[in-house]
C-alpha cells in the first residue's frame, strides 16, 4: 500500500500519558488513538499488526480442529443468572438495559452463549470433541484502564471453548491447545513462559498463563533453573521446619499506638520488632464469605491462595473499608486477631510465634505479648503468603522471580458452566451427563504492545517479520521520474511476489523518511535514489541489524525473499 | 475442513419463527443461532460465508485506496453531543453507563468517532483524499427485530469515511466508493439496483442506496424502462395538471360517525364519496417541530418527503397518541384540518380539491363540505405523497415498484460533521475550512441473507461460488477403506490447489448427506463410491444446474478448477 493513503502520523516526542516503552511507541508511531479511557482506535498501520496476530491465531486454531464462529457483544442477562456469574461478576461487568428495559452486559468472556450453543447443537457423542473459538471484541470495565492497549477496558481476544464427553478426552483437547498456542506464541517470536496458574473467575480445576516476558509485566513468574514456572501467586511455599512453639513469656498488653497503621510504622513506634512477632491482620471476601487472615508483617498475602480457603471461596479481595468497620470496629491500620468475630486463618509460617505484636481492633491502639492457645482460640493454619525470591521452590532448588505480560491463558473448566447450564449428552449408556469443557484466550491487541516492550531501541519498533505492518518499504529518494518509476516498479514486483510492501510515496526529506521508518519498525527497507539507480542497484537496510547493503534492481524482489524463507524454521 | 468438526446441525422441518426464506433456511442449515431478539451467533458455516463477503469487501475497499482502521463498539457520548445526535438520535441508540456513572453508547455508526480521529490525524491537505473504513460489529435497537439477520439489532457492517479538501474532491471520492461498491456487489453476484435515496438519521446532501432485489424487501423502487430508478419515498410526484378548483358548492356541517376512524370506514358510512373529496390528515414531528398533512384518502404519505418541510425538519415520524390528543383533542381517526392550531400543509394534488370530507377534530364526528379559504386559511401546498405505479416519472415514462432489500448506502455528507466538530484544515491560502465528508456503508451480515433470499430452491440454498461457505464438498459413501483414503486424497489434492474444500466425513447415510450438501448449498458435490472408484471415477455434481458427471478421479481437482475458471468474468 502507498504511505500517502494510511494516514500515517508520527511524533518525535514521548507523549506524556505513556507510561510504557510500547504504549509510547505505538503513540508516536501512529498505530492507535485514545477514544476514552480505556478506549482505542486502531489506525491503519496499527491494525495490520493486529490482522497478522489474527491470521496466524486463526491457522493455528483451524490446524487444531477448531471451528470459527462469531458470538455476540452484547448478551442477554438470563444466561449469567442460569450460571450465577451474573451476581457474582463485579462492577467490571458493563451492564445495561435495552429500549424495552431488558437487562444485557456487554460480553467481557463468552462462556454462558458458547454453553448455551452447545446445549442446543451437541446432540451426541459423534460431535464431540468440538472446540469453537472467536476473533472477537469484549468489554471489561477495569476501573483504573491504564498502560495503552495493555489493560484497556476493550480489546480484541481470541477465545476458544472446547466440549468433551468426559474428562479424559478434555484432557486431550486441553493438550491440543496447549500445543497450538505454543505453536503460536513461537511463530510470532514472543520470549514467554508457560506458568501454572489461579482460575480467577472463569473458574475450573486447572489453568497455565503464557506470559511474555517484560519487566513491565503485572504477572510475576515463579521459577527455578529447573522446568519449574508458576505464576507467582501460586507457588506453595515450604512449611517451615517444624520448630516447637516457645510457651508464653510476656503478659498481652494493650498500648497506645496514636497515628500508627502499617507494620513499618509499629516497628518504628515500638522501636524495633523481632521478624516473625509482628503479624498483620488482612480481612478478606470471596464468595463464600469474609475472614481475617493473619500473615507475619513482612509477607505479602497471595489473594489466589486466599481464594482456596473454604471460609472465603472464589473471587477473594481486601474487604471494603465500611465492611471492616461495621464487623470489627477500628480501621485496617488496628485489625488483630484478638476477640476477632470473623474465623481467623493464620499464614503456615506463623506456626511457631509467641509473644507477637498485633492491631487491638481498636484505632490508634495495638496489643504486646499475645499468644495463641491463651489469649485467642488456636486458629487454623494455611499457606497463604507469595512466596520469596531465594526460598525453596517445590523443585528443591532456589526459586527467582521473573515479571512476564498475560498474553494467552487456557484452562480446564470440568463441568462449572455444563452443570448450571444442563448442557449434556448421553453417552453409550443412555445416560444423560454434563459435557466437559475448557476454554482458552488470548489477548491479541494485547500481543501488539507484548511484543513492542521486547523488540524495540532507541529508533523505535522493530517488528519480527511474523507481525510486521509491512515487511518491506520502498523509499523512493528525490523527485526524479526515473527514482519514482523504479520505486514504483520495485514495489510492484514485490507486491506480485507475495511480500507486502510499503510504497513511501509521502515526499518526505530523506532524513524524515529514514526516522518514520525506523519507528514503525519495517524489517527491510530498500531505498532507490538517482546514485543507486545509475548503477542499477537499490540500498537494502535491515531494521534489525542495521545491516545496509547494495542489492541488484532486477534481483531485488528474489533476495528480499531469500532472506525471508532463511529465516523460517 | 472436516464436516465433523463444523458443529453442523440441519433440520428438515421449516422453523415457524422464520418469516422469511432466508431466515428459515439459515435455521435449517444451522448458519446461526438467535440469542435474544435480534441478536444472533454465526455458526462455523454461516460465518465462513460472512468471511467471504468481508474479504471481497476488503479486497475492493483497499483497490480503492481506502485503508483500513477499527474503531470501538463503545463510544463516549461527548462525542454525540458534539455533533447534536445524542440528543435526536432516538431509542435506537442503545446508551449506557460505565462503573463511574460516564454516559456511553453502544455505537450504531462511527461518524463523530472518525472525524474525532480526522481532527487529529489529519493535519495538512497533502494528506487528502482520504478514506477510512472499517469491518466491524454494530447494534441499533431496533423496536421490533425481525426476519432474522435481515433486521437484527447487533449486526455486521463495512462503514468507510472519506475525507476531502472541497466539494469537487468529495464527488470524486464519491464516485470511486460508487464505483467500488458496483464492483463488490457484482463480484458477489446479487441482482441489485442502485436508487437514489433519502439521507435519514446519518445526514448529507446527496445518497444512493444498493437494494438486492427480493420480493421480501422492505425498500420499495420505483423506477421505469428508461436509466430512472429511485426509493419510492424520494420519486417526486409530477404537479396535477393545473385544473380550476370549483367553487364552493355546499355548506360545511358536522355530522356524527360512530366508530369510523378510517378512510374506507367514512366511505363506507356516507355511502361513497367521489376519490379526492375524501382527505386524511396526520400529524407528523420532525427535528423542527410538527405539523398536520393533508392527502388524499388514497394516497400514502412519504415520512421522507415530510423531513424536507421547514416546518417539520429531520426524523420526521407520526406524532405519539398523547401529544396529538393533547394538541387536537381528538383520535388519529377523526383529525382534520378544520381550526387545527398546528401548521397545516397539503399535498399538492390537493390544488383543486373543494367540497370535501375531513375529520372534525372531535372524536366520532367529521366534517363534509369543507372549502380551503372559506372554512380554513389556504394551506401551503408541497409533494408529500408516495408515487404509485403507471403514474408519470421524471423521465417522462410510466413509473414501475419493485421491492428491494438495502445492502448498501452511500452519502455525500458535506460538512454537516466537519463543521460541527471542527474538523478543518488549512488550504493553499492558510485559511481554515472543514473537511467535506462522504460515507459509505454495507450490510456484511445483511448480505447473507439477501443472497439467500435470491439463490435458493426447494432443496435449500444454491450459494453462488463468490460466498459459498465451500466451494467444493467431497463425500465418501460407504465405510470401505479404499474410498475413505480415496476421498481424503481427493480432498488434500483440492485443498492444495487452493480450493475450499470440505470432507463430509460425519459417516452419514447417502440419502442424509445428499440432503444436507443441498442443503448447504454447496456449489460443487464429489460423490467417492466403491463403484465410482472401481472405474478410477469420482461423481461431480453441480448444485446449481443438478448437472452430474463423472471425472476421472486423477483429474478431477484439475476439472473443478476449470468450471470455477469458466465461470469468472
Amino acid at each position: 500500500m502507498r504511505a500517502s493513503s494510511l494516514l500515517i502520523n508520527t511524533t518525535r516526542e514521548r507523549p506524556a500519558e505513556a507510561e510504557l516503552t510500547s504504549h509510547a511507541l505505538m503513540l508516536r508511531a501512529g498505530m492507535l488513538r485514545q477514544l476514552a479511557s480505556g478506549i482505542f482506535s486502531w489506525l491503519p498501520l496499527g491494525l495490520r499488526t493486529v490482522r497478522r496476530i489474527e491470521q496466524i491465531v486463526r491457522e493455528e486454531m483451524n490446524r487444531a480442529g477448531a471451528a470459527e464462529i462469531m458470538m455476540p457483544a452484547v448478551q442477554p442477562a438470563e444466561l449469567w443468572q442460569e450460571s450465577g456469574r451474573w451476581q457474582i461478576y463485579g462492577p467490571e461487568l458493563l451492564r445495561l438495559e435495552d429500549r424495552h428495559g431488558r437487562a444485557y452486559c456487554v460480553g467481557p468472556t463468552h462462556e454462558e452463549v458458547v454453553t448455551d450453543i452447545a446445549r442446543a447443537c451437541v446432540r451426541s457423542w459423534r460431535q464431540l470433541p468440538c472446540n469453537l473459538y472467536q476473533i472477537q471484541t469484549k468489554f471489561r470495565d477495569e476501573v483504573r484502564p491504564r498502560f495503552g492497549v495493555m489493560r484497556s477496558r476493550e480489546f480484541v481476544m481470541k477465545d476458544a471453548y472446547s466440549f468433551d464427553a468426559d474428562a479424559a478426552g478434555a484432557k486431550r483437547s486441553y493438550q491440543i491447545m496447549r500445543d497450538a498456542y505454543v505453536r503460536i506464541f513461537d511463530r510470532i517470536g514472543l520470549d514467554y513462559r508457560v506458568v501454572e496458574a489461579d482460575v480467577g473467575a472463569i473458574g475450573g480445576s486447572f489453568s497455565e498463563e503464557f506470559l511474555a516476558l517484560a519487566d513491565c509485566g503485572e504477572a510475576v513468574i515463579g521459577y527455578t533453573d529447573g522446568d519449574y514456572a508458576t505464576n507467582l501467586e501460586q507457588v506453595p511455599c515450604s512449611p517451615p521446619a517444624a520448630a516447637q512453639r516457645p510457651d508464653p513469656g510476656e503478659k498481652m498488653e494493650e498500648f497506645a499506638t496514636p497515628g500508627v497503621a502499617t507494620i513499618d510504622e509499629l516497628d518504628q513506634f515500638v522501636g524495633g520488632i523481632d521478624p516473625g512477632r509482628s503479624i498483620k491482620t488482612m480481612i478478606v471476601t470471596g464468595e463464600a464469605g469474609s475472614a481475617a487472615l493473619i500473615l507475619p508483617g513482612n509477607a505479602e498475602l497471595s489473594l489466589a491462595k486466599a481464594s482456596r480457603l473454604e471460609q472465603v471461596g472464589f473471587g477473594a479481595a481486601l474487604a471494603e473499608d465500611d465492611f471492616v468497620r461495621k464487623t470489627v470496629g477500628a480501621g485496617f491500620g488496628s485489625l488483630g486477631p484478638v476477640g476477632m468475630s470473623l474465623p481467623v486463618i493464620a499464614d503456615a509460617s506463623l506456626a511457631s510465634a509467641a509473644d507477637f505484636f498485633c492491631g487491638a481492633n481498636r484505632d490508634g491502639y495495638h496489643l504486646r505479648g499475645v499468644n495463641f492457645g491463651r489469649d485467642l482460640p488456636e486458629p487454623r493454619f494455611a499457606d497463604l503468603r507469595m512466596a520469596v525470591a531465594g526460598e525453596v521452590a517445590p523443585d528443591g532448588r532456589p526459586l527467582k522471580l521473573r515479571r512476564g505480560i498475560e498474553v494467552g491463558q487456557i484452562f480446564n473448566l470440568g463441568t462449572k458452566y455444563s452443570q448450571a447450564m444442563a448442557a449434556r449428552i448421553e453417552g453409550d449408556d443412555n445416560v444423560l451427563r454434563p459435557m466437559v469443557m475448557g476454554c482458552y484466550g488470548i489477548g491479541i491487541t494485547r500481543i501488539v504492545a507484548a511484543a513492542i516492550e521486547q523488540f524495540n531501541d532507541e529508533a523505535g519498533i522493530v517488528f519480527p517479520e511474523s507481525i510486521a505492518p509491512f515487511i518491506v518499504a520502498v523509499l523512493p529518494l528525490g523527485k526524479s521520474p526515473e527514482v519514482m518509476q523504479a520505486a514504483e516498479s520495485l514495489y510492484a514486483a514485490l507486491n506480485e511476489s507475495g511480500i507486502d510492501c510499503l510504497l513511501e510515496d509521502r515526499g518526505l526529506r530523506a532524513g524524515a523518511a529514514f526516522a518514520d521508518l525506523d519507528l514503525l519498525g519495517i524489517p527491510h527497507r530498500l531505498v532507490v535514489s538517482e546514485r543507486s539507480l545509475a548503477a542499477g542497484k537499490v540500498e537494502h537496510k535491515a531494521r534489525h541489524t542495521g545491516a545496509v547493503s547494495m542489492l541488484e534492481m532486477a534481483d531485488a524482489p528474489a533476495q528480499v525473499r531469500a532472506m525471508l524463507a532463511a529465516k523460517k524454521p
